[in-house]
């Protein structure tokens, strides 16, 4: 467990799309069954290596200069309600400061709707909004999927619904524009997440150097260089 | 458990949209905390009458006429694959036939993602679609939360991607036009959910009668006339 004023990775899942163990692995099972599905159900989730979220990565952050302890989230994935039961709990992490989203999929944003729960309660929905940073194109996706948290304005009349209050910041897909969320530098690496597709990596860290790509097929020279030139471990 | 070759209710889920266990209750606990949901989370699921998922209910159907037995699922919301993984699992269903949908909110539809996992396998995505019955107005709901499952066809050079495949079958808001899935015949019963806002209940069952209503805050006359006619159980 992370104890108290020290920076820290909390890993919320490191599964595929699906998660681990997978669904129809264990409703229709081979023969002979797949060990891994099966013996994921059979032990706690805090002691399993088995059962995997989707990917997700908690940086509780302790600022030394102005002794702050700030939570950030990478991505709400389909999972996201799990991962804050099985691993928000367990580390005592009572809230997210702030939210990167590398991706506009499934498995990098479904369980935003739920994310009212780790921010601070207000009956009547005044609550200081959770900046969130993602590219251009997962911002488009939101306004689709989430009309709900994007727009800012009620109609006048309109019932007041409890739901999450965000403020959007476009994060550009170049290693050369870092920006700060919670008071964390954190330089862009833009990856390939098949040929026709960008999805956005995050290096950080004062003390130590961290590379965090979490979906990708192919690493550009570019941001492999701008990795390596940090001396970042992945 | 249910047997072989009979019919049955499986509920999968009768929790709120953020479910039980709450979050924030588990994050934030009150003073003293909360027995519900710190109870929630120290017994098996399946023992557990404080874990409850997103409302949801599995029809397992069987039909005596052609001796074929089918699962019909309504709803699929944020913790539909909890559901799977937990009552599926323990009550052997190894697929679905259709699916019903009552609304559009997150909490109804946001598991249509994962629904690839209780479909019949294809490497390459020749799947049988698997028939959808919703209302006008989440057909255009699911346009833009998931427009990958929706598009039937692909573009030329497109890479061809596991997903779903649907047959989408529009539902209209009025108890006089019943309709069949897998079988079964359904009468809509259109009930509020707010005063601007329509979600659908459903009545069926030859033997015993069973009016379904999962999200509602006020039954229409029109409505409560059908059910009562019908004896239904609620």
């Amino acid at each position: 467990m992370a104890t108290e004023m020290e920076s820290a990775l909390i890993f919320l899942g490191t599964g595929s799309s699906g998660s681990v163990p997978s669904m129809s692995c264990l409703i229709e099972p081979s023969d002979p069954p797949c060990s891994v599905c099966t013996q994921s159900l059979s032990l706690p989730p805090q002691s399993n290596p088995n059962y995997r979220c989707n990917t997700s990565l908690l940086i509780k952050y302790y600022s030394q200069t102005d002794a702050t302890q700030k939570y950030i989230l990478i991505d709400a994935g389909k999972t996201f309600r799990e991962s804050v039961l099985r691993w928000f709990v367990f580390h005592r992490i009572p809230r997210v400061d702030s939210i990167l989203l590398t991706h506009d999929h499934a498995d990098a944003i479904l369980g935003l709707d739920d994310i009212r729960a780790v921010q601070p309660f207000s009956p009547t929905n005044d609550i200081d909004p959770t900046p969130v940073y993602l590219t251009q194109r997962s911002m488009e996706r939101m306004e689709t999927v989430f009309p709900y948290l994007v727009k800012k304005k009620q109609k006048e009349g309109q019932e007041i619904r409890r739901v999450a209050q965000f403020c959007w910041n476009i994060v550009a897909e170049d290693c050369n524009q870092p920006f700060f969320a919670s008071g964390l530098k954190l330089i862009p690496l833009p990856v390939m997440h098949g040929e026709d597709y960008i999805c956005l990596g995050f290096l950080f860290g004062n003390k130590d150097r961290v590379a965090y790509l979490s979906d990708v097929s192919r690493i550009p020279a570019s941001t492999e260089y701008v990795i390596s030139k940090n001396g970042a471990g992945q």
